[in-house]
């Protein structure tokens, strides 16, 4: 079932073979971003210098100990320790490992260079309520040029009744980003008492508003979740409330509101393994550049993750295409 | 009925002849804004070395992805790609395209040099209330430079209890435009609980308040929406509740309250054509300078779009006015 | 009626008798003041050299666009044109013309040296509601230099439960003056749902508090309201609730409340021309420097105007008295 | 009755003799304080160089204008012309007079070097509720510096909802007179609707929490009410609810929470001359270094102010202790 | 019952012998922890150079006075001035004092050299509801660099609604600490009325998140209080709500989610001895690194605290470990 080596951590991410034309067409290439120079060294380390290459990303998040709290590392309690997932981002070839400062300053030094790390730069803690959702800052995009990060994370809280101050906080991560050159991705999450309104914050009014935003607003490349069809979908605006498309091309709806902006599919809540590699191979064929998850990986024993890694690979292989 | 030939992209507007004495006379003339040199050289490019030229402007915004989220573009599929709005700037000779900051970083490249840019400076996306609508940047005068543009956008919510930040916001990107001799363009629109309980935001009272604003503020350029007449002008302060201006009346008073700022016509959403052009000249015969239409413009196919805008550029063809 | 000559737009504000001992006693010297060489040398010429000088002041405000919006002009359609006014200053010789950064930037120039400007430097829509009245900053004391102005005008809503946001405005508008040499005058208008409760934005209690605090804070020149007295006194705390004070009398507490900040009486509603005639001399007698009279003035065709505002320079005349 | 020659204006204060052994014991000496050198200069003018002298302290402070309006000075009209003021606090040979920016520069030139300034850097109306009290900045440590002021003072809204913005603003003051080496006087006055639920801002809880506060913060000199027991006392937290001291007592209380902090006590409303007395000599008792007393002397006339001052110079002569 | 000789005042720590290898097994090695060379050389001072040393930190913290209110030194009059807690901290041989910049500016000159300074940056009076609980800043890490503090403390209220202004505020305090090298100790405390309808702030689902969000924002130490079990454990989300695990093994679990940062444990409010004792133990077996504990010490007259000292280094001595 998973026809791909165990990756070797000591070998950098092999070049790989040009797609098949049927695949990936509608992802972006790199060349074609108008990246200013830093921004595409550091990217292109992550899509082909390390993870399964080609032009794919395979990206570990570890910052659900902020914002969920420890609750999350229970199914799994070796995953409390932050080494773990930096142990499994390293032994599963990552594309990078995303979490806030602390992490980064506490427990990074040991795997620099081997694991490419994105520094999330927000995050709030879950036990607020979500209605006037905001993230703020944790880190800048200067720390994250001193720790040698590859990019940085920012979460927008799209309709949320604090976009303003959400829009200005990213105004200056994202200045800064053009000034060190640091890509930046940016995680686009509906969010606030309004969307809940109008379908929630998983339809695909929310989920397609949520991509164009971030490209309106200068992310390289945009997180998104994957929607998910619901009868509250009959309280989005027209004519959402009644498209009813396939989970398929409603991704694919998303992926082309992204435009520019490479898009990594959120693994969301712990899901079966079949429908996990479904919504992978769906999204890859939709267009996205990558997946980024994490609790799907490290709410398992090591040895299961590193399985399904290895499955993970195998798909992004056949998705892989050359440098350009 | 179209006596306009097809626009030569590869050509600079031509020179105009003298208009006729009857048209336009409203218009402020470039040369009695006061500008300094840098926010002349590049609004001169804008109204006679791009699009129809002769002192006109037409503009082509797109920002609604923003604004109102990727269920604008539903009508005409192709226009959820931004490349669409780009090519039919110019193909269609427009004075200028006007986005957000994502979308000139990796689109405007390919154009640059052949559609002038402005670069819309604030936004919000249309998920929360407005009843304290407030429009946050998501871009500077700086970024404007940096990418070429020849004018900033910046909407003022006028009337809004937001108005203390707003106000403040635009300060400082008045002053920036100032340093850096960048015009600005305001979108002055009535907008929030106070204006909706006296007579609303498409009401004379709330376009003509709004165009002052703009003009007191230190506007160069003003886009309003054409008023729209209606029962609830009664709750208008008088003598607005009892006017009762024929539209033509009623946007004569909007342009000549804006004073020497140049007045641009919202298009608003998409209607008949036959209704489009009679605001167009109806608009252009009160004084206004030019049109922003962006709905009733790209939510159409392609070849229909530029039937329109060759409609459009015969009409400007009639009010140009030389260089002073 | 009028024993003044028609001012003479090229001549310099000629050199004044000395005041009689019995006129103007109260009024502060110049030289009292305490003033930096800057603001003694810009206060000069309002005060002397131009409008109609004797250490008098008479200026025309024209904020009101901004303030309440076009409905102002309509008594009079030619004041809807900027220019209207700014002829209006210089035909009349008046002091100084006092309006926002739009207004002088695009519209000055032709009257640059002529009438001297006063840039307001804060204001806001009448539209939402005045219970926590704050006026943003519409320009600054930077803008003032630049513009070749000799005073700024800022608005403090005393009383307002924003207070807190406009005196740290102001402590930065008073710094940056300090710094330039810049007079200040400040708009002293008690506003918001605590003064209501307390007799009213007209009351005695609430106009003379507003100029002791304009004094307290900074302010070198104090534009008040002339108190007017009615039942909802009763709801002022005492003494005030029960004085009854007459109006000559209640002006000239507030004169004294302004202590060393020279003050000008607000024109306030248009108003019959006896009253109007009336109210100047009451203000004058008590020690008062000047009017600041907008839409009493220019909401009359010219020539009517032009008639009162020899009036008015005919009593200022008594009133003269030499620089010191 | 008064047995203190009347103060001579041109003479400095004179040295005085030690203290009795029995007397101010609780006063901290001012070599106890590990001030800087420019804060020991400064606070040994105002101890030793003027008014009573001895490490003692008489303040006449005039933002009463300010705070409760110019209802203040109807008791004595002379006392609306801040030149009242400051003629008794020189004729009087006070230690210092204490006011805002805006009598600072129109008025203390006349004075300067004959009265030490203290400049009060923040201020407020007493127009809106006091709920969520805060006092925003009106001046600044710079001012001070510039204007020759001796001291600052800031008034903490101790207990107030608003203590967030209060603390961040006066840490910017405390490290502005650090690095000027400008001595902090704190106004340290409960208020606002919690304190308001405990007992009040006048019970020792609130004025005992309030004096710790100041010193916690970083106040070279704290101003306190003398506390009023009252019933309200019972809804003080424990002990307080229970306590009964007396009134001497609960001062005492004061000053050893005030700590190292030297103490000035304030005037409050006008009193009786006996109630006066007996407050300063307990408050002197207690370790208090001095008094601020305002209405209690300028809402009389001048001659009787200055015999009670003379009063209270004698007083405080008898705790004057040499300089360390 | 005490096997520890008096500490000797003069001396510095002794080197200690090696741990038992059973012994605080759990507690991260300074070597371990990634930090900067300046950070290092404070924290060691912290761990080896003073009190009970070999890795082990003995704070007594003096901030009640804000964050209670001087009702706290009630118990023991003495404990009212400051010089109280100085000289516990001299004679008991602390690790350090930790209080704000009033009471290190005030008194810290005469023990400077011999108890380490944390300065204490962030408080606030216990006066206001804690709805909304937020801590602002006192001073500042240029402060705590000028005073010659080894290390900085601050407070996170984790949970409140406030969280986005608190984490903006700690990004500075961390980012300046970052630049002068100085340890930042975390006070993690769930707080807020959100955390109180999911169980109460001394939960363990509230305190071991607390832990984990002070490790991901960048923390070096973090103080937590030791997590107490109740019914109210059942509104915590699962699976916190039925986990009920025993004393230790829940405070075990915290210092696990705090990672590499080092642990201390509060004292929180006065207990017995023989509880206070089994908690110290508790804490060290789980891997704590030290105690904060105020009232449990200074609320007692000094030689008994000196005594219960004693019994606290007797512990400390075995868990010490070498300096790696």
């Amino acid at each position: 079932m998973s026809p791909v080596p165990e990756p070797d951590l000591n070998a950098r991410a092999p070049a790989r073979a040009p797609a098949s034309a049927a695949s990936g067409t509608h992802r972006p290439r790199l060349s074609s971003l108008g990246l200013s120079p830093g921004k595409k060294t550091r990217l292109k380390r992550l899509l082909y210098d390390h993870g399964p290459g080609g032009g794919t990303m395979l990206v570990l998040p570890i910052d659900q100990g902020l914002e969920h709290g420890p609750i999350d590392f229970f199914p799994n309690p070796d995953s409390l320790d932050p080494r773990y997932q930096y142990e499994l981002a390293r032994e599963g070839n990552f594309s990078a490992i995303a979490l806030h400062v602390g992490l980064a300053e506490k427990y990074f030094a040991e795997f620099a260079g081997d694991v490419p790390l994105i520094l999330k730069l927000n995050g709030k803690t879950g036990i607020p309520s979500d209605a006037q959702a905001f993230s703020p800052l944790t880190g800048t995009v200067e720390d994250a040029v001193r720790l040698g990060a590859d990019a940085v994370g920012y979460t927008i809280y799209v309709g949320s009744p604090a976009q303003d101050r959400d829009f200005l906080q990213f105004l200056e991560v994202r200045r800064d980003a053009e000034r060190f050159g640091m890509p930046v991705i940016v995680w686009a999450y509906p969010r606030g008492e309004a969307i809940a309104k109008k379908g929630g914050k998983e339809s695909l009014y929310a989920v397609d508003y949520a991509a164009r935003v971030a490209l309106e607003l200068g992310a390289d490349v945009v997180k998104v979740n994957y929607p998910v069809a619901s009868e509250k979908d009959a309280e989005s605006p027209p004519p959402y409330s009644t498209l009813h498309l396939s989970p398929d091309a409603s991704f694919r709806k998303v992926v082309e509101s992204a435009g520019r902006a490479l898009v990594l599919v959120s693994g969301g809540e712990k899901i079966g393994d079949a429908d996990l590699l479904r919504k992978v191979r769906s999204s890859m064929d939709a267009g996205a550049t990558g997946i980024i998850f994490g609790r799907n990986l490290w709410q398992r024993p090591k040895a299961e993750a590193l399985r399904l890694t290895r499955e993970l690979h195998a798909i992004f292989a056949e998705y892989a295409q050359p440098a350009d």
